[in-house]
């Protein structure tokens, strides 16, 4: 009993253990073998087999992440707990916090723009709190998004000194700021829980629902960072109002990816909506619930909601084939020429529009819905052509790519309007040609 | 259907939802609803539930952790594929690597003291097997464990270039080169793999076994550091002759630790063949296989098997009650005390001497047992008390423990030989009488 052959090489039998705690010691109980009630059994499992040259011993074993993403409204009002206790999981542990023997204890990293904005709201929030808190409102630029900032929070940090069990960190600002404090955090005594609270329409829909977290290194993007969500994330659209135009069709770009990848009805309210939404700044105005201001719910929602399929099953981007990276395939190399003159947003939706033409070559979508996609794309104020995007370039980026992705190209198209695949052999004739006339029908939209 | 009530905060209803993947897409479904043959169901888990301001999103995911312990010889001997292969997970993908397209590229980093000695086996092994290889040899101490030195090793990584997939990075070296080697790998894209080769007996039953990579911070030990396990250890015995009597025992302290905790016969090992290994350097010959040469084999594999148990079911160390925490108590605050002087197994025994006393006291272990098991640290040639060890270092530390472990103090403490459990309300009294008893019986064994 629990004697199997597993691939291990040679074909020497392996030995299949559970783990079981017998009062406080865990012990190996082969697989099968009788367990007391009164044992608990760990998910992880042992496997032994042996070797010409001793003991293999293979671990196998789940880590279980659970975070919570959650929308709310008037965040910084003094009234509202969510930043507070939102995280907690049931009402006991709230109830914990709110009646604490000692106060609260928090440490917030604040984009130092948004801190101009909001910093008076947020050092209120805090004291009408009654929490022993420190500001620590930082450049979170792109350009400043290293380990060396990272380390300078890490040493702030440490000298407040919280409990590392029960006193998330909390980051509020944009992409850049909660990528380099979720690294931070993630660090600090091998894993600090952090709070994210994005305030740029691209953080809101994108930075906020993963577990990636990053700084830039040796010239490259995110080329350092770790895999773990934060224990929870605030969305409240209110953020957006102070974001700049160009930033919020910045964000829409993502949105408009998760559409065209799968969500047909995103799409048609990107479409329909797309001037109000860009001018209205995602705020819903309580006087006019025309159909206008819902989309705002409805589209933020939907863009979450797709975004978080993807992302759940696949946290660690070990599965290769993702929809998600429609728009990030010659992006990567296209940055490196267009940023920061563009932004990213900009650069992935030069190749979204590439990559349509694609798929209309392929005979994957019509050219109406070509050309619906494009009109969208206009009206969103995205850029839908480059002269940097070059043959060459794509070329070099999806051999590049191949390297990376275990022999397989995995290029995601749209086929249908909110509808994609992955496909792996698409033909360098039809790259070409969609080059082409993508070039000769869009080249009067450069930018 | 899917509908049930979590424990939120509010008493909304929450709908559970799994993924499942149509063609391309992941697409959220009811729980319990009707799945067809052809769709994958991802473990992860989504729920979604209303609140007043908005939507609620849980998200649980597993992460399947997955690495190799394996026991080899002549790990430097250009014949042992194990160093280059032995992660591969089946015969297949090993024999991918045996006929490669292109030549296989490793980046090693070698303990510097440790490639003074093997520096000519370990480039001879690459270049007898065609490796396109890169040797960093660094002095990895514990004063240079540092993210400084992680970013160094980094920089070098990223310039030499390695399929992140495909090509894991090797340390060799004592528990400070494979914890800086780690804590670089799993930053390096977001987690790239790593082999550990530890060459200190007690990186050797130790940071081999686990998953925690680390570097100090701001005067604090390991204070930053990620827990990511390498794809494989491989363990060598050789590697341990040319390594210092004071290192030996240090290592076979950690060893005791695990005996004293969870098995009489590793204790009867140490105990009754400790000046043997001591003096062996757990070197086996193969002229005279008495059971002596044996106690190599057996106590290393003991202190192994032991190890995995207990971290296997709890590898990012959610669980508080800890049997491995034996000796770790206190010993944080003494080693700021008392490092480089002593080294760290040698404060961890200082400790253990200690709890022994405390359960003697509470009448766990017997008189006979606690002089057996100060008899045998005195054989393993470690230190039996100190006197730095006070009894306000100890309340000190136990108060400190408190804040950091849910406010329990889960004090593991041996009942017998070989068998422990976790307390939680030693009285002072007993604390101070154990202490007086022995710091009488003891204290002329001062180091
Ligand atoms: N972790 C992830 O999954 C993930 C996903 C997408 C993008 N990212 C990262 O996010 C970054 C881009 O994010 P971003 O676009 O938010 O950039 P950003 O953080 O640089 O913010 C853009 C600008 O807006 C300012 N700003 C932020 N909030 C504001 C507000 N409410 N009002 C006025 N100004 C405000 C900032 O100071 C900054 O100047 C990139 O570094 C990218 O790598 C990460
Ligand atoms: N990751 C984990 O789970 C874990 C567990 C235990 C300890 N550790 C860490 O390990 C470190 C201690 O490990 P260590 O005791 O191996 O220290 P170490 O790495 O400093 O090695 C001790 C000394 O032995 C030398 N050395 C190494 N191998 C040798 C060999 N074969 N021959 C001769 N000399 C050799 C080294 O150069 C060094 O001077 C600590 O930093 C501790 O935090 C980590
Ligand atoms: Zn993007
Ligand atoms: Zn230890």
């Amino acid at each position: 009993m629990g004697k199997v052959h597993l691939l291990t090489g040679t074909k020497e039998t392996t030995t299949e253990y559970n783990l079981v705690r017998v009062n406080s010691a865990w012990t190996r109980k082969e697989k099968h073998s009788h367990t007391a009630s009164t044992e608990s059994v760990s998910p992880a499992m042992i496997y032994e087999s042996l070797t010409d040259t001793g003991t293999c011993w293979t671990v196998v074993t789940p880590i279980i992440f659970s975070y919570k993403v959650i929308e709310t409204h008037a965040l910084l009002d003094p009234c509202n707990s969510t930043l507070l206790t939102g995280h907690t999981q049931g009402p006991q542990q709230a109830d914990n916090m709110r009646i604490p023997k000692k106060p609260m204890k928090r440490f917030v990293v604040v984009d130092q723009e948004v801190y101009q904005i909001y910093g008076p709201e947020i050092n209120k929030y805090f004291e009408a709190n009654n929490v022993n808190f420190k500001i620590l409102a930082l450049p979170t630029t792109e350009e400043n998004k290293s380990m060396e900032m990272a380390l300078k929070i890490l040493e702030e940090l440490n000298s407040f000194s919280i409990d590392r069990r029960t006193e998330p960190v909390i980051a509020i600002g944009g992409g850049v700021c909660l990528d380099i404090v979720g690294l931070a955090a993630s660090l600090y005594r091998r894993r600090t829980p952090y709070i994210r609270v994005p305030t740029t329409l691209l953080s809101y829909i994108d930075a906020s629902v993963g577990a990636k977290t990053g700084v830039n290194f040796a010239n490259c993007k995110n080329k350092l960072g770790a895999y773990i969500p934060p224990v929870a994330t605030y969305l409240d659209l209110s953020f957006i109002k102070s974001v700049p135009r160009r930033h919020i069709s910045n964000g829409m770009a993502e949105m408009l990816k998760m559409a065209l990848m799968k969500h047909k009805e995103l799409f048609e309210l990107l479409e329909k909506h797309g001037q109000h939404l860009l001018e209205s700044k995602f705020q819903s105005d309580s006087e006019v619930f025309g159909p206008c201001s819902q989309s705002v719910f409805r589209s933020t929602r939907l863009a979450i909601v797709t975004m978080l399929e993807e992302l759940a099953p696949n946290l660690w981007e070990d599965d290769l084939n993702r929809l998600v990276d429609f728009g990030h395939l010659i992006s990567p190399a296209l940055e490196m020429r267009l940023l920061p003159a563009l932004l990213h947003g900009e650069v992935v939706n030069i190749e979204m529009a590439y990559m349509v033409y694609v798929s209309w070559e392929s005979g994957l979508v019509t050219e109406e819905e070509k050309n619906r996609i494009i009109g969208c794309m206009v009206g969103l104020e995205l850029p839908v052509w480059h002269q940097a995007c070059t043959m060459d370039m794509i070329q070099s980026s999806l051999q590049e790519r191949l390297k990376h992705s275990g022999g397989l190209i995995r290029m995601p198209l749209p086929v249908g309007l909110g509808k994609a695949e992955i496909f792996n052999n698409t033909s360098t004739d039809v790259l070409i040609s969609a080059h082409e006339k993508w070039s000769n029908e869009l080249s009067t939209h450069a930018v």
